[in-house]
């Protein structure tokens, strides 16, 4: 029940403050023999990464991965995996004005109230750097599932700018500084968030992840259910304050008699859905079909416009946060809700194993 | 890492299918010498019976709850607490059609693939009965919170029908048959709900649950937040595919100003807010204001309308749902939601104490 | 981390007091059809059971237990199985006298300053009486690990008597009342302990317990190691007060080539130890090796002779304790130590194939 | 559950292989606004370092150990510790004939087996210098058990020769090199290791750990015992082959008048024991005793003497351990052994005060 580990038998700890010598996790539970080196992480943390177009942070780091253990020659070992990445553009005097000033909608005043101490440099352990050790760890989830089965996410709305669903296009992704699946989209998002940053204010976003090619069986009701620990993991990245599996709330403006998704044999004894208003999960377990989630991530909180506020000694104050902050954080949210989607699905494919090791790895009827 | 279990610290497990001779759950790491009697729990039970009125299965269960364990001389001992209620109503000849049949919708084709065997009599586990049980032990979960923490429900949509928020009055929940803050909306959807059961089809909805007077730092970053083990406890609950904390996925639309939740110290050193549009949660640990979230519930999937589906040996077939069932399920969803959020709060209470055992119970400063 | 549950993946949590209406336990994560009723767990239970031969206690009880979930047809579903026995002959009046006064070596003292309130009746939930479950459980653990494997257990010393190993027969263990494989210490032993119980007195015991047929692989190094898990399983039996694994405290007094055991190839490409001085396990992992242990039990606290105390208002007192007890409680203790092996290994079991499924269940060399 | 995580509300996950680039814990849950520095830990590391006397290992080694997060100005911060070590001295040629060569007595075989790879390099994972995180986490355990709390171990056996607990001095433990009470045993033991050498031989141990001032009330039944956390802990370090708690096995063979320790007021309302055969542990819970734990080395396997083995291509083969080795590996085990109790310990306190935060720190009655 550790704070800071997520996962049961894919589990990983994660570890570091934004300004300290370093950020760092422990992988652990990870099956042996599986190729990996620090080139199979980079991308995914190169994606994540500060400073690559004027949309982000302007903080320059390499985020370079380093495995320092479970791994010989290329291979796990089923040992713990250590990943590190060293801080190496801190510039702590940017913040040194918020030690004593509690920033709204940070974690500034929860963090004082909960342990009495905070580590104010940079937002300290509440900082979204964090985020790039779930990353790491994300992509040795990845090695777990196997190539069979790819996770991917998108941003489907900016501020109150939702895309297209038409237009949707997985190549388009790469194409543009905001991971938006429709080019039109972007094109609208650039100036949005051209203006944002101008006046000083910030956007929120959603995003959506779905894994595909994971088998059914993924869940264990009634308190490990897939949806519910996706759930969790959605939740619990920074900023986020709601998350939606399939359908989501719009579920509930449905009849039922629409939202129930039909079955039918396909060839080959392969059950085939008629539609996928459930997400991929069925009383907490996969069904096999894609498995599809999306969060919701509120306006970055460090903004240039003056807010009211409180010191730690209790007197009144104005909080103006300078300092290199994302106009819109949902972007770089984007790998982190994959990796927290390949963490949960590589977690329940070792628990599913355990209990039920001849599963089928396809919605195949009859079952036996 | 127990399947069916709650929580960490205070922590439930449940057990139990739909038509087995009985349900339980054990509550385990509840603080000695507390009141408690099966009157305390009872009530919470009776609000979330079904047969109470047409709008629900008409299933007549007294759902009587018995202490078989922790307890002596009506107060808690320290062990574990162990509740029982009998299943008395179970009918299963009314089921005895899905035993092959994999009705659209639910959890009958996931059970089969993972488990290559289901209980489905009434559901077997995955049967909302379960529910009851997290009821129980949320009545439990209120003890240890204490009386100055409140935790209430309501249902704020039904289908398509929004409640007008001018017109909340927790005093009506009580009055309508919805749990309906708003009387208004609790008319029309007597007429909404009518008509679906006529035309065999069912609703969803969307309930809100908020907690009155919880001490702020409760939470344990990273991975333990607080938001994050609401979204798992509630997106667990059966037939719910969306969770937001406070604003939700309107905060997306806010710009960061707009959402930043401002603060002034208010008399006698306790921080006020000037909003709540974090819902009582700012880097995953509480602030002392209310905290607040919602859930959707999707339409039953147990419906009189003939649906396609496949049988367990691999055929197509059609099912419609006969027996008894909730047209609405989302309605009987707000007392096993608050007692969800009951059993969060609880579990993060004795979670934060052990660590924190001099943090303060108001949000006050300076801290020392 | 409950503090009544047992295991990880297989994970039994248990309840009751010694004098409620009854005890219980839920076993989870149990994979799916396995064959199981009542009569597959009774048989362990009436060898645990009291009454039965006049060296232990008189309190008679059938010890019935009965299946309430996560069983249909005789088949387990993999879900939660929660089994439950009635207690039916507790004679609240005996223990009446102590509900204020602390026995010496019972942990009414420790749970009054642990608690502030204790079920005295009959030693509450501190009461043997709770290893019935473990012993219940302990049958279904052994479905899971099939027929291939087996675990039986022995009494090898009584007071300071200690059983000759080269008249070992598993044979007599079922033909005295001690559990002894040694039909000459057998002999012995019911004369010493017909002097014990004479004299208002009480003796300790030496248990072992052998598993057969467990694969290798089993035990998750650094602090998942099947003997850290064995020592807690069985440390934590009521009154032991030591744990052996192998060679045990004798290790320590054999030179380095003594207590290495060698290895040779054998035919079939499976490794041969020549000897098993580390008791089946090697780094915390089992090695295919019959897995050996051995736990002291200490000699009941509950005797005749008056001890000096102290009653929970902080006066002296002298305390006697009569009622019905074992004057060796270690003798009931065997199965109890069987299902706790049973237990660790169904548990070890599962997790070891859901990070190492394709692992070899021989020590067959090469690997792959 | 993790694999390589100690504890439940004081976590520790330690990750690192022998001869990796370094060795590292995660401590997480520790409370904020201790006090912490490197220097609390380093000379528990400085203790347990190899190279300092001819009777350990020659690996020569600065440990110098560095805190990379959780720490702000010297304080706690509540957030996870990283705790760093380099391997500095790692002489991979040693070890590059024991690639293929499974060395009876160690993990080889067993990690061979369960992984189909193990990291050869001076045993890996397997090896004892992993030891060296448990070390620096039991130094920040310390720190939450406070000053009033001691935590010390003492070897008193080597090879068959057992001290005279008579003659035990705490301050001689530090004037020799073998952690031993008894100044006379000390010279003895001297003679001993270095016949054992000479010979290429090794010699087993028994190490005493005692921990005093610790408070009642610590352990939480039924399996989260005291006791049962200690066996686990202990049984888990490398080699070792039995715990004791108390009396341990020669609790067996007491009668039980003799082994229940006798209780009295003492002045100021405090309970006084007459003897602690109990090793402070009554019912899995703390008496507020003296908490004493013994635990059994077994040789170093790591010897000069050549063994019948096989290696992993399924060959019999003769092996030889060279490199640099302790000959009594038991020795530096002691401050291993101190830094799993204080570690249990730690993790206990902190459980205990989540469910009973107004629990007496002294065995009082009347308790309220």
């Amino acid at each position: 029940m550790s704070h800071n580990s997520f996962g049961h038998l894919f589990r990983v700890t994660t570890w570091g403050e934004s300004h300290g010598p370093a950020i760092g996790c422990v992988v652990d539970g990870c099956p042996p023999r599986l190729a990996l080196t620090e080139a199979d992480i980079q991308p995914f943390l190169d994606k994540r990464r500060p400073g690559q177009s004027k949309f982000v942070t302007q903080r320059q780091e390499p985020d370079q991965v380093r495995i320092l253990s479970g791994v010989m020659d290329g291979m796990t070992t089923g040992t713990p995996i250590a990943l590190v990445i060293e801080n190496t553009d801190q510039r702590s005097k940017d913040y040194g004005e918020i030690a004593e000033r509690m920033r709204p909608g940070h974690a500034d005043l929860t963090y004082e109230l909960k342990y009495g101490i905070r580590d104010y440099r940079g937002g300290g352990r509440s900082s979204a750097r964090e985020t790039a050790m779930r990353v790491a760890a994300g992509a040795v989830a990845r090695k777990v599932l196997g190539a069979g089965v790819t996770v991917r996410g998108a941003l489907v709305q900016m501020g109150p700018d939702v895309i297209d669903r038409a237009a949707w296009d997985w190549d388009a992704v790469d194409d543009n500084p905001f991971f938006c699946p429709d080019r039109g989209a972007a094109l609208r998002w650039e100036a949005m968030l051209a203006e944002a940053r101008k006046s000083g204010s910030s956007l929120g976003a959603v995003i959506e992840v779905v894994a595909e090619g994971a088998p059914p069986g993924l869940g264990a009701p009634i308190y490990g259910k897939l949806d519910a620990d996706l759930a969790s993991a959605l939740m619990g990245i920074n900023a986020v304050k709601g998350v939606e599996i399939g359908e989501g709330f719009a579920a509930a403006r449905l009849a039922g008699e629409e939202n129930a998704d039909e079955l039918r044999m396909g060839p080959g004894g392969e059950v085939v859905f008629g539609s996928n208003h459930a997400g991929g999960v069925l009383g907490g377990i996969s069904t096999g079909q894609p498995i599809v989630a999306r969060f919701a991530v509120k306006p970055t909180s460090s903004i240039l416009t003056p807010r009211r506020s409180v010191d730690r000694h209790g007197n009144d104050v104005d909080v103006l946060t300078k300092g290199r902050h994302d106009p819109c954080v949902g972007i770089r949210a984007v790998p982190v809700g994959e990796a927290m989607m390949a963490l949960v699905l590589a977690d329940h494919l070792l628990r599913h194993r355990a209990q039920n090791p001849d599963a089928p790895d396809r919605a195949r009827l009859p079952r036996n």
